[in-house]
């Protein structure tokens, strides 16, 4: 979440290496993510595209996050082009190490999509699964799985331990040396995912933070980060070495307090449209190139880090499909700011669009009263009535205004009568209708669930002897309830 | 409030001089005042007393918030020793620049109470009062008045411009001039007043903040407290020079978002003995001493300040009564954490107790629902059941227990039946036993009410032609609502 770094406000402040990263570099505080949920984040972030463009969405009813559970049947369509598979046409190596989320079936493998290595899990890595119901989330080590979460690689859900972002600390560290050993350029994607429910760290973490579990996880991941960026400065190509440090929603507050984090002064979290959902911690770091100790207010989306990274290996952009991402290089190393948009999207609708300091909700959903009852709830403790609303409220036609600037939490939408309304939605209507107007959305990836797709036998599975038998195929509709 | 400087995660960071003052100094992050309101927590920090022992405090009601409006008949009695009295016995000349609030009438003018300088005015800015059935309030200078608020002194409270920052700013220089000059030891209380309702900036900063008016008013004292430091730095004097920034209460959310502030991730604002309410900015700095950018998490109260400013001094607190302040030099210093519990009183009620990480409510209210359906509202967006009450709900049997670290946002209660709950509670429970049973609460000041003592006739008014005829004394108890 925004707030989980000392350096965007957390009252433990715990996270010194961020901190520093950020003292190093520059900070961004309005950088958000294209989706306030995992997989259509990621596969924003690696096509530049928003996930209505990628397939990364559902028709399957209005406005619903979805995402790549094992009995997903899509995936990324081979028509996208991802950040790795240009890159390599500048002579990049690709690694992703952890969390691919991006479809795990044969045809979605990230090495058929543009990476040369890969080590880590198609799926997130909860569970545990008895492998009859459901099977255990494979690990892979390029092509083939090498084992499965809970039996080959741990993670104890009574105490919390698990090692697995010291084993993914360890491959990043690996693969730097590596490729600078080779004097290749490369492209590493590090998508750790202990903050993700169920939470955990390593022995050495754990019960360090004044946070609790969550917290021992971020302060490994923190000093995770620290030991990469020290590595990067011995290996004296820290100067060439450009950084991004985000994350792909908000802190998820359904698990909180306990497995919970912060998304500072913003409304709700992860699932939601509010800036809570979607407004991401996000550092770049460049030594010799960004000046140390930067803040940006420019509007910034993890889209903007394909058109970045394309830009940063003397790329292009791809010019036969819409490019939602920008170049931040700009606003990094002139500091410019660049007059863009932020669309936010829950599944098939654009529930909201931030332009300058307004913000304008077209729709507004925390979650389903049904849901709401059931406990799940988005926006614990927060309550501002007309917008964390739990049933679909569409404000078409009046959308809901708020100024971030003064406003930051979204609590005080501004009158509709006021001269401030008028002419700040004059302005964003003339933005809105034009995105869509030319809006071709892709071909929707995650409508359909199948249990047969799920891990039963990855590639790899027979030398491990942890093939498992599919039941017989019977794809459904998927129920996205959020 | 906490959230307002960038260095505490105000997503605008528009407080470049407080950021850089925490990044050569020490960062308190749990910091408290004494009481959620201005006059008592001015009366904590100057005799390093609770309210409720130096007299800032009502029983006209249970657990009611007061201070020292133009009518209130009490104020510092004689009987506190207050931070500059004692400082006089080390030779230092003592300044307050701003408000003083700790009484109006004669008997307690800071003159009177140890300051040997006062630039400033008695009581909050708000007006503009008629002159008829409310005076406006002077400005004094030492002994005298100079004028009054809106009519010598101007705020314009349509466009929200008045200079009177960039005056208190000039008086501090001058007055550090001064006694580096005459090589003379000096205490100076610089107590601004630009963000409470009606807020003001000067004519140079209007607008120039994302947060409006409020911002505006943020961004002058932090420019302010960026030229006292260097024009210590200029005179050399800065590592002979200890500066400590602090505010009063946290930052009010009735008047939230034109003229309301940002208490970061935590619960309700000003009036409230919630974190929101009660939890500080502070940021002590002290080159070639204090440690660049240090982070402290002991536990401190404005009430230290007067033990840390006596210690300082090479003087030791007075030993006829009871001290709640502590020294914080090691904990500066030395980075030591010395153990203490912080109380969160509301008049004549502790409402909460801290210890450790642990915070127990043993009666929560926000406000009245008389109050509430008015529109008053110190949680707006907030609600968490049984906890943000609108009724005064008594829990001194079974406490409600928060753990700070995992939930500094106060939303999820331990459960009772918890072996934590049971384990803290415990420990907690002495202190509270211990803190009531030897509890001497002092006169209350705050009871009554006269319209006849209030600034129709300051010191000073003859000369300005400037007396006004009070109405005849009619003393009533105050009616204290929140």
């Amino acid at each position: 979440g925004w707030g989980d770094l000392g350096a965007f406000g957390e009252p433990s402040k715990e996270t010194p290496n961020l901190d520093q990263m950020a003292s190093e570099g520059m900070l961004f505080l309005d950088f958000y993510t294209a989706n306030p949920l995992c997989s259509p984040s990621r596969a924003a972030l690696l096509t530049g595209r928003l996930p209505v463009r990628n397939g990364f969405y559902t028709t399957n009813a209005h406005a619903r996050n979805a995402y790549t559970p094992q009995d997903i049947v899509g995936g990324i369509p081979d028509s996208e082009l991802l950040l790795p598979e240009l890159l390599k046409k500048a002579g990049y190596i690709n690694k992703i190490i952890g969390k691919w989320h991006l479809g795990h079936r044969p045809q979605f493998h990230p090495l058929k999509h543009g990476f040369d290595e890969w080590f880590g899990s198609p799926n997130c890595h909860f569970g545990p699964f008895d492998n009859r119901a459901l099977p255990n989330i494979p690990v892979y080590r390029d092509w083939e799985m090498i084992g499965r979460y809970y039996e080959d690689f741990k993670i104890d859900l009574k105490t919390g331990e698990a090692n697995l972002t010291q084993i993914y600390l360890q491959e990043a560290l690996d693969f730097i040396s590596k490729q600078q050993a080779s004097q290749q350029p490369f492209f590493l994607y590090w998508a750790i995912d202990a903050t993700h429910a169920p939470v955990y760290a390593s022995k050495q973490f754990l019960g360090t933070s004044q946070r609790g579990l969550y917290g021992d996880a971020v302060r490994e991941i923190d000093d995770s980060v620290g030991k990469i960026l020290k590595h990067l400065q011995k290996l004296g190509i820290s100067e060439n070495t450009f950084v991004f440090f985000t994350s792909d929603n908000g802190a998820a507050l359904i698990s909180a307090p306990k497995q919970g984090g912060n998304n500072g002064p913003f409304l709700c979290g992860k699932q939601t449209t509010f800036e809570g959902g979607m407004r991401e911690p996000a550092i770049a770091w460049w030594p010799g190139h960004i000046p140390a100790g930067g803040v940006s207010h420019q509007l910034g989306s993890v889209m903007d880090l394909f058109t970045t990274g394309l830009s940063l290996a003397g790329l292009q952009p791809p010019g036969d499909r819409q490019i939602d991402g920008i170049d931040l290089l700009p606003a990094i190393l002139q500091g410019k700011l660049i007059d863009r948009p932020i669309f936010y999207y829950r599944g098939n609708e654009m529930m909201a669009v931030r332009v300058g300091l307004y913000k304008a909700h077209y729709w507004t959903w925390s979650n389903s009263w049904e849901e709401y009852s059931k406990g799940i709830n988005f926006c614990p403790g927060q309550n501002v009535s007309g917008v964390t609303t739990h049933t679909q409220e569409e404000h078409t036609n009046l959308p809901l205004l708020f100024h971030l600037g003064r406003d930051p939490g979204e609590k005080y939408p501004l009158s509709f009568t006021s001269e401030e309304y008028q002419r700040a939605m004059e302005r964003i209507s003339v933005i809105v209708q034009q995105h869509k107007a030319t809006m071709v959305p892709g071909v929707p990836q995650l409508n359909v669930c199948d249990k047969a797709v799920m891990n039963w036998s990855p590639p790899g599975c027979e030398k491990l002897g942890k093939c498992l038998k599919p039941p017989k195929s019977d794809p459904q509709k998927c129920f996205w309830p959020h």
